[in-house]
């Protein structure tokens, strides 16, 4: 009788995780986070040599954050869709049908997290826009038929995922998805972050509101000097 | 010199709330929180003997939830109207526009707060519903020129309101509109219900994704068996 060998971790399970516009904020945050919590990430951007800076930086940070962090990798987004088991979509809502058409086929078969926020801003602060497909979300949809799409981490601070001197997040993460393994798979990826907390919300159809509700916490942010994130209750 | 009197207590200064509605689930249960916190409440139904049959029910109930509670009185919908300073949306949506559309002169100068979420349902569960206004509470800016409306209390549990063993909820409210002396006051109302809190969440052009985010909750409760409520951090 041989010992059963010990469980492979969560954070190599997840397997390598792409991010396309890797090296805007809100991308570079979720690089670190999970590099620090050892997922191997590769950042993807327009510019290979710009997301082979970001990426280093990222390394330095998230070996800073935790000693067990994984080493960042930087491509082109084609390359990065290519090597990555699982994308995230970070990109600003004006790139995103343009980055996301050309890559439908390097992104087939795979789960596509998509945390793009369609957003306009005037005067009065941020609102929602209209999106001809329904949301950012459903647009990858339309966009990527041979992939799996969830909606997920909208409402996660990006001035916190940066901040290094913040360890844990006070935050959930509303995930949503057609395909239940799809998002229990993005459940598990948001629970790698120490704090955050994946939580089902819903099918992709219900995906606008989650996009739009961070025009709201932008204003709650305004008045409160904050920066708000959503915390889901009896659950 | 003489001793300042003692500040009146707030549920006294928010004044009479008028509940539309109050005999459904969520009326029902918002008038049984707001009387057991010392508010003057008003049920308001298409017919009156219906709603003071529910005023005698909810004082009753409201009574033994808290011994300093105020009685409930039950009105027509067009007296509750008149006789309330601040009145609450909580009709169906199918009932929404005809509902107040005949109330614009009574209610006219006075907050009126509007927590109807426009839903549709299918065997895949909840689903937003499109709104030629935008949202049930643009929709009743829209009938009520004279009228400073308010979103708020969507995402409460009416299960978590009327389960008189709940002696306190772990729930925001958001608070959203144009008006900061009418989300002030609103915030104070949502602040008189035992845990519960009013964070302000914007204006009334971004109240359509938090009436929507019902959905999604609905889709919580679906997955986890749970009353889902929301709270937002950092705030």
């Amino acid at each position: 009788m041989t010992a059963a060998p010990p469980p492979e971790p969560l954070a190599t399970r997840i397997g390598t995780v792409g991010i396309l516009g890797g090296t805007g904020d809100q991308g570079r945050g979720l690089a670190l986070r999970l590099a620090a919590a050892g997922v191997p990430v590769v950042i993807g951007s327009r510019v290979a040599d710009r997301a082979a800076q970001a990426a280093g930086e990222v390394s330095v940070a998230a070996a800073g954050l935790d000693p067990r962090a994984t080493p960042v990798t930087g491509l082109g987004n084609l390359d990065c869709a290519r090597r990555a088991g699982l994308v995230v979509v970070a990109v600003p809502w004006s790139g995103h049908a343009a980055t996301l058409a050309p890559l439908a086929e390097a992104l087939a078969g795979k789960v596509v997290v998509d945390c793009v926020n369609p957003l306009g801003f005037d005067a009065q602060g941020a609102f929602a826009l209209d999106v001809p497909e329904g949301s950012a979300a459903l647009q990858a949809a339309s966009l990527l038929p041979g992939s799996t799409i969830v909606a997920a981490f909208h409402h996660v601070s990006s001035v916190l995922l940066n901040d290094v001197t913040e360890a844990s997040f006070d935050s959930d993460v509303m995930v949503l998805g057609d395909d239940r393994a799809a998002t229990d798979r993005v459940q598990d990826l948001a629970a790698l972050i120490p704090g955050m907390r994946g939580v089902y919300a819903g099918r992709l159809r219900n995906s606008r509101q989650v996009e739009a509700l961070t025009a709201n916490l932008i204003s709650t942010n305004r008045r409160y000097k904050a920066h708000a994130g959503v915390r889901i209750t009896d659950v």
